[in-house]
């Protein structure tokens, strides 16, 4: 099932500028007992990148019933996923000053669960890096595209992605935290990646422990340096990283501790 | 008017991976006299953009009968806009094995001419860089659209676009070429820019003169040695910039050589 601005439909106009340029944001929910538990960071979320691309928020309400709606069209777990484009206007990458935008609201089954623990390689396409996009979950998802391709044909379970200066940022479909000298770190996202849910949720749960994950960059050659990493979002939850690159990584200490007070704050699928 | 795989049509399904990801290419296309006359150099572009990305090419038969047909559906001037994506399959970033590639085919009214001289500034919005994406016509064009409104808030005529090394590399709608020390020289696109069809072309005609334009990075703080500026793409041809970041630039001597030489290569409208 699938809602255009609110009406079943399954098509969009081809001068959509989320279609020509990009031009759009998205969000990837998790449905879990009929409810979107972390629906209000998805909607703080998107709403923070309307403001970064000046693009018209179309409000809580309108987007909580599209959602309503989908999870009401069908019992058990799934994902909606909703697009906001910047609407029409095809021809000319200026914002069209009056622009209507667009939300495309969709209802998907779960991805296959796959291994709990992942196996995960390096990919060779990397992450342009830019200010003005960096945290953003905009709709120019080639980058990933291509390192998504290169995890199927390598056999991995996912791929660590790059940037031009030799950091690993994220992987193609989830953040990650890492462990190094006994500290849980995270790449910081400002200039590329994807600003994760599940990773804004696990860096404020670990603060309220008391023991704050730290953004802090990782150097591809200081990976071997790592004793455990576990990669997120927000329909997984949480994934332990079993193999990296090749090498075997220990046990998942951190990622454990965190499933109970990850499960407290609604990730109930963790629980 | 608009041809969806070749049958008049406009929309797209709504789960096409070009609006959800951003994956496909896209060319325009100067219409004039009834014909595309850089067809050959579009169709070798974006062939060699499917090669990159691993996207079946529809080939030029498919593609010339959709421009033939908007060509033929109105009298005068016009340009046409080819989008090409992955097809449908809107969850998931790695590409479908067995992805039905969709054309997008489309007729537009020429953009107002404006100033024959361009004014232009330098945009804040950067270009992400990433080699696997560099010099491709792609369909995540966010920076452009970001940078194209940075222009209409500035009132330019066209804005610079930097790379995160502090290279002016292209316009948000135009290569540049520019004069040093009496040498033409263009930015390298390695890893960010479009390549553009009418800056190949350029390059072509400059070096069977034997005068070889030079693709040479330009930093932003050398920007007030260059004695001489110009701007290019398919539709508009050959625009000379009259003022960068505020300074009047000088004749527009190199610019005002290429003038007979395109004319004759096929840009008829330049003549």
């Amino acid at each position: 099932m699938m809602l255009v601005d609110g009406i079943p439909a399954n098509a969009v106009p081809a001068t959509d500028r989320g279609l020509n340029y990009g031009d759009g944001l998205f969000e990837t929910m998790r449905l879990h007992g009929g409810q979107v538990p972390l629906l209000a960071r998805h909607l703080a979320r998107l709403r923070a990148g309307c403001d970064r691309l000046q693009l018209a928020y179309p409000g809580d309400v309108a987007i909580g019933d599209d959602l309503a709606r989908l999870a009401a069209a069908a019992p058990g777990e799934g994902l909606l996923r909703l697009v906001l484009t910047r609407g029409d206007g095809g021809r000319g990458y200026a914002p069209p000053a009056d622009a209507q935008p667009r939300r495309i609201a969709a209802r998907y089954p779960l991805p296959a669960a796959g291994s709990t623990t992942l196996a995960v390689g390096i990919c060779k396409t990397r992450l342009g890096q830019s200010a003005a996009l960096g945290g953003l979950k905009h709709l120019g998802r080639l980058e990933q595209v291509l390192a998504a391709a290169e995890v199927i044909a390598a056999g991995w379970d996912e791929g660590l992605m790059l940037d031009s200066d030799e950091h690993i940022v994220e992987g193609t479909r989830h953040n990650l935290f890492y462990v190094r000298d006994e500290r849980l770190c995270t790449p910081p996202l400002d200039d590329c990646g994807v600003a994760g849910v599940m990773r804004g949720l696990i860096l404020e749960v670990l603060a309220a422990q008391g023991r704050p994950g730290t953004e802090a960059p990782l150097r591809y050659h200081d990976r071997h340096e790592i004793s455990e990493m576990f990669m997120c979002n927000a329909v997984a939850g949480v994934r332990s990283v079993s193999r990296l690159d090749g090498r075997e990584l220990g046990a998942a200490r951190f990622a454990a501790a965190l499933r109970a007070p990850l499960a407290a704050a609604g990730v109930a699928w963790l629980a």
